[in-house]
């Protein structure tokens, strides 16, 4: 085939199920000719004349040949998920029967899909937002409740809305100070500097908790990394062994539908905390060890939630303040909980306060209380519906955020129509790239390049 | 839940894709309750009132919570894959979306459906005999043309046909006999001996080719097993290599749907030949490397081909043929194509009969002709589209045999009724078991258990 005059007028076809033995596969078929090659492979029925949104059971036949009895649905421009005729083919999950069938629709004119161009077409279609076509791949990757909510309240347009507005507000100003500059010589104020400055800031206000949401955003979508820390023998693996314990309960309830296990992860009320081996953490001569502990040390930086355990038959409540002190000189970025374990060993009830849990991995005792202040470090900053997970939206913000601050500056000190004019510009940009109302073909290529096949 | 009443009235639900990030996910339920389930998810509109075979977008929300935006399809029995009433939706291919909306239908009423059991079900309900049934799963696993030709005939109909006609025209005859019982003492016969004599030898021409068909069919549908033996140096994996070239570019044609490619199977005209490692096949006192020699020697014996490769610069025509006499005695099962390798450094063209191949498996001489033996050395027994393939029908033709040749044997010997009766009766158990005429729960158990999920 020739490459096509026009783009978009691409026929685009994917495989849109996992690759594997299954039941069933779908392919999809999007574009101005997938209605006519459904039609060509389909003998049995004519599917031109069908209404959208209907379903139709038949043998796809190409050169003669019965490649397999398929189920077709039907969706006509612009009720589909591209905008475009849509037809997805519901076939026997045999990746032979998927080949032959995805050949017979290239034949027929259409193309291999990219990665994400689905979605793209969506987004191009006016069909989403940009933000919103992004958290569609992170709905697809969510596999907690927490990631789930934050791509499911994102799709369903999150604080899109609201950065559109504030960039509209913008837009005003950002006309109105043009137009100074048509009048650069007679030294006019068409925007009204005080309205600007309430504005500004008003922005800012908004988009300060966006930015500030990121940390959290980004360590609830990919699971919050926990580290246990503490002396060989403190009970370290027990510990792990009582949190994980209960989850493996809850992962087997639904049979064959358990996700491929990333060992030592835990849910806690829907939040997954991500438990970091740290096994390799002791004092050694060895050079080759030495190699694992330094990674394990850097391991742990990243982590966002410390769990420091000591062995309470063993050292005293003193001792493990002072190691607690010097965790937390350590690390000064994440949150740590000092944990007192073996306290079923213990003749009398020692002392602890309120800085301690205290706990028996090996008897399963106080893990509840445990869990519940994980699930307290994460919590107490409230996660909004409005928080950012995405880095991409991260750093437009950041960028947007220090050219307004510019614009702030540049009115207290009473610059001149062009400089602010050129911040102004600067922030609409980055606000607009957020949702897409600014774009370019590298950005839009990049960003649907990390989807799926056949999504 | 408690258990319900009655089996038939349960409503299972599956995941019917393959399990892994994608796109889509299908959910598929089956049974009484799954309209009312979807309905209860699917707030936006009364699915009750909608059409069969009709399409609907929408929110799953369960416990006020959206779980995911998805497409509804709605198959109303008798119009549906089980026969019963069939809902399917298709989801982001998240396992946390899938798990939360298989766990909402699950707490609606539905339980998770056991391998094959939507399958099980449509058998159940006529919508297919068990041969039929069971060829869907054969093409879900067929991986090239010819197991997927097999698979889709036998779904067809294939010879389910044929042997429910012969047994219908067994069953008057064993009426005929079993009423001969009941008047034993008169001495009289209802069911005229020459016209039975004539329906045996005429079911026996009719199976006899099915049971021939199992050892091609079933080498067919798996791959043909190829040994590709030869001195160390003869050039067995440029040989190897040769083959598999050409197949490596035709399977990477589909970006993004090769299967997991199980090395060295190529396909020749839709037959796949599955190209078995013989490395290990030379002579050693070394005791580990003997197991090897031992395993290598043990899997050769499986194969249905052989290729015998020798250096013709080493070694005579002579000495060749008195190899290949030896290996014709070894594997007196396989079929065997002698082949001398390295044909471009002869300085002169050897004499070469029509049993010899001439290649150069370094210089890609002679490898399209040899394919076509290869070739040749299986569709020679014609490929019919009345294969027998699986194993179970295979037994069961068998025993149906045995016991038709025990009729006509007692036919000649005028063997009294009752005896005849007897092995009609097996004759017709075991061409029952086939169509599943004749079928019992743990016998369709064992045969759906094999399924996948979701099927």
């Amino acid at each position: 085939m020739s490459e096509p005059l026009f783009r978009w007028k691409d026929t685009i076809v994917a495989l849109a199920t996992p690759l594997g033995l299954g039941a069933i596969g779908i392919i999809r078929i999007s574009g101005p000719a997938s209605f006519n090659i459904i039609n060509t492979l389909f003998p049995s029925k004519d599917l031109l004349q069908q209404a959208s949104h209907t379903l139709h059971i038949g043998w796809i036949v190409f050169n003669h040949k019965p490649l397999d009895e398929v189920v077709i649905s039907l969706f006509k421009n612009p009720r589909s998920y591209t905008g475009e005729d849509v037809v997805e083919i519901s076939c026997h999950g045999s990746m032979y029967i998927i080949d032959s069938i995805m050949q017979a629709c290239i034949q027929l004119g259409a193309r291999i899909a990219k990665p994400g161009e689905f979605t793209q077409q969506a987004f191009l279609n006016g069909k989403m937002d940009l933000a919103q076509a992004e958290a569609v791949a992170d709905l697809i990757a969510s596999d907690n409740a927490t990631s789930h909510r934050l791509a499911m309240h994102q799709m369903r347009g999150g604080f899109s809305e609201k950065i559109k507005l504030l960039r509209e507000e913008l837009i005003k100003f950002a006309a109105l100070i043009e137009l100074e500059l048509d009048f650069a010589e007679e030294d006019v104020q068409f925007a009204n500097r005080t309205v600007l400055k309430t504005l500004l800031i008003s922005v800012l206000d908004t988009i300060n908790p966006l930015i500030d949401s990121f940390q959290l955003g980004n360590v609830l979508k990919k699971g919050v990394p926990v580290a246990i820390i503490g002396k060989p023998n403190a009970g370290k693996s027990t510990l792990l062994n009582a949190l994980l314990q209960e989850e493996k309960a809850i992962v087997s309830e639904v049979p064959g539908t358990t996700r491929d296990v990333i060992e030592d992860i835990i849910n806690i009320e829907g939040i997954a905390f991500r438990l970091m081996d740290t096994a390799g953490l002791r004092q050694t001569t060895d050079k080759v060890e030495q190699i694992g502990v330094q990674k394990t040390i850097e391991k742990m930086a990243s982590a966002y939630l410390i769990l420091y355990l000591f062995d309470a038959t063993k050292e005293s409540i003193t001792q493990a303040k002072q190691q607690l002190e010097t965790y937390k000189q350590q690390y000064k970025e994440a949150k740590i909980l000092c944990i007192a374990n073996k306290v079923d060993l213990l003749d009398a009830l020692n002392v602890f306060d309120d800085c301690f849990h205290t706990i028996s991995a090996k008897k399963n005792i106080g893990i509840v209380e445990l869990k519940a202040s994980m699930l307290g470090a994460v919590k107490h900053t409230s996660i909004s519906d409005t928080t950012v997970t995405n880095i991409r939206h991260y750093e437009a913000l950041l960028k947007a955020k220090e050219a307004l601050r510019s614009v702030l500056t540049g009115i207290t000190q009473s610059t001149t129509s062009d400089f602010l004019a050129i911040d102004i510009r600067q922030a609409l940009h980055y606000l607009g790239e957020i949702t897409g109302q600014i774009s370019n073909e590298d950005l839009l290529d990049y960003i649907f390049s990390k989807f799926c096949i056949g999504k």
